[in-house]
């Protein structure tokens, strides 16, 4: 891949940058995959549709298969066309399955960079809880059958706040290796008879972390790790079991630059 | 059909009472049908490998094809088994798929019946308002674009409160003909920027009454009809003109005993 970073800006071009929501059940996540089916595949075709070109779509960065989002953030440089941001963005959605819809659209500078202008995303995490999962959650939450409790669930997503080396609590991509360092600004908890909610603000997140930290969260609440043993993990990266809660309860509510 | 209502109680059976939830979107409807994949076939499907015999499943009244429930009510006369209720709702799920669950059992007496001794239902409609469609809500409310005024449908939905010939609000199922007098209780609505709920209150529904209900309200709420015309419409039952709000959003949320 050329560096992207760096691109030189192109006079024959706008920067579009676009707001995606989605289901993820249907699709095999965001990035682009031999075999298709992922959400960056269906919007390269979309633009493809208009366009009669194919163009690259630059997500700010992947969700898995399964993963939603209400506000994944994504770049493409189109050509100098009379459509308007919106036109854009009708065109776009009604080419569009229902299951993904570009929220907003709007030019910005060749400077702006989805993944690399990003300064911090935003991922909330749903859990139902109860004996019985509700159908229409299906697909939509993680269902945890086990009495959590709502102390636990507060006082361990605290530990995972601030600044730390996150390696235990990520999975390996097969990529080249990266600082595992990555702060979270904030664990916010809402917690209700039937349901609780996690969200987590950070400047970044590592492959499968938030996945990891709400099954670590969890095992604390059902009371079968300490918090006390949970900052211990945090504070020794080092391999370790490893409780991985399921894709389908988590959503990249919003990427901040 | 022999005469439910007046049925003998046997020794031999106990009347379990159900409440069940489901996703409607991927079946035809709650009442069984020839070619099955109904929300009815499923519930008799999963007592038939439990008993190893078919029995009968009742339910409080049909729903359409993609209309879902949190609080549908059934029953069925179960042989005298070990089984209490909890192991029942269990079990029955264990055969269910995830898109329909038992939320509750209990063995009631024989003279109750889900569809007879029902006093009333509620009905919950969902619309969602906005240019765009969230992802997360296709197949579970009503999408409309156009700008709706929230008095416009507070005001028309009182229009709907109170007893009413409901002639012109239904529509003809193919059955014998009965009365479609009904008392709407209450017709509470709730508004959001991008979303209105209204919630129905009554003791009883005719065939698409709550769907034509909501589609003469949003009607009235974007100004294509006065709420006096409205007025006008319920009080002269005739045929006229009829707008049916899509079966997606709305959920039989309980029945009332």
């Amino acid at each position: 891949m050329p560096n992207e970073k760096h691109s030189a800006p192109r006079d024959d071009r706008r920067r579009l940058k676009l707001i995606v929501a989605y289901d993820g059940a249907p699709f095999r996540g965001w990035q682009s995959q031999a075999g298709g089916e992922t959400i960056q595949d269906r919007v390269e075709t979309a633009f493809e549709k208009i366009l009669g070109e194919k163009i690259r779509v630059h997500g700010a960065g992947r969700t898995d298969a399964g993963v939603h989002a209400l506000g994944q953030c994504a770049h493409a440089d189109v050509p100098l066309t009379k459509l308007a941001p919106i036109d854009w963005r009708n065109a776009l959605n009604a080419s569009l399955p229902a299951q993904i819809r570009i929220v907003r659209a709007n030019f910005v500078s060749q400077h702006f960079h989805a993944r690399f202008s990003a300064r911090g995303k935003v991922y909330r995490y749903r859990i139902v809880r109860g004996d019985v999962m509700p159908p229409l959650e299906v697909g939509r939450a993680w269902h945890v059958i086990e009495p959590l409790s709502d102390d636990l669930i507060r006082s361990a997503a605290k530990v995972f706040c601030g600044t730390h080396d996150f390696a235990r609590f990520s999975a390996n991509r097969g990529s080249a290796p990266e600082s595992t360092v990555r702060t979270i600004r904030s664990a916010r908890v809402r917690t209700a008879k039937s349901w609780l909610v996690i969200e987590f603000d950070g400047d970044g997140f590592l492959y499968k972390m938030v996945r990891m930290m709400v099954g670590a969260i969890v095992r604390c609440a059902s009371g079968k790790e300490s918090t006390e043993s949970l900052r211990e993990r945090l504070r020794t990266p080092a391999p370790g079991s490893r409780f991985v809660a399921p894709a389908c309860g988590l959503t990249l509510v919003r990427v901040r630059y």
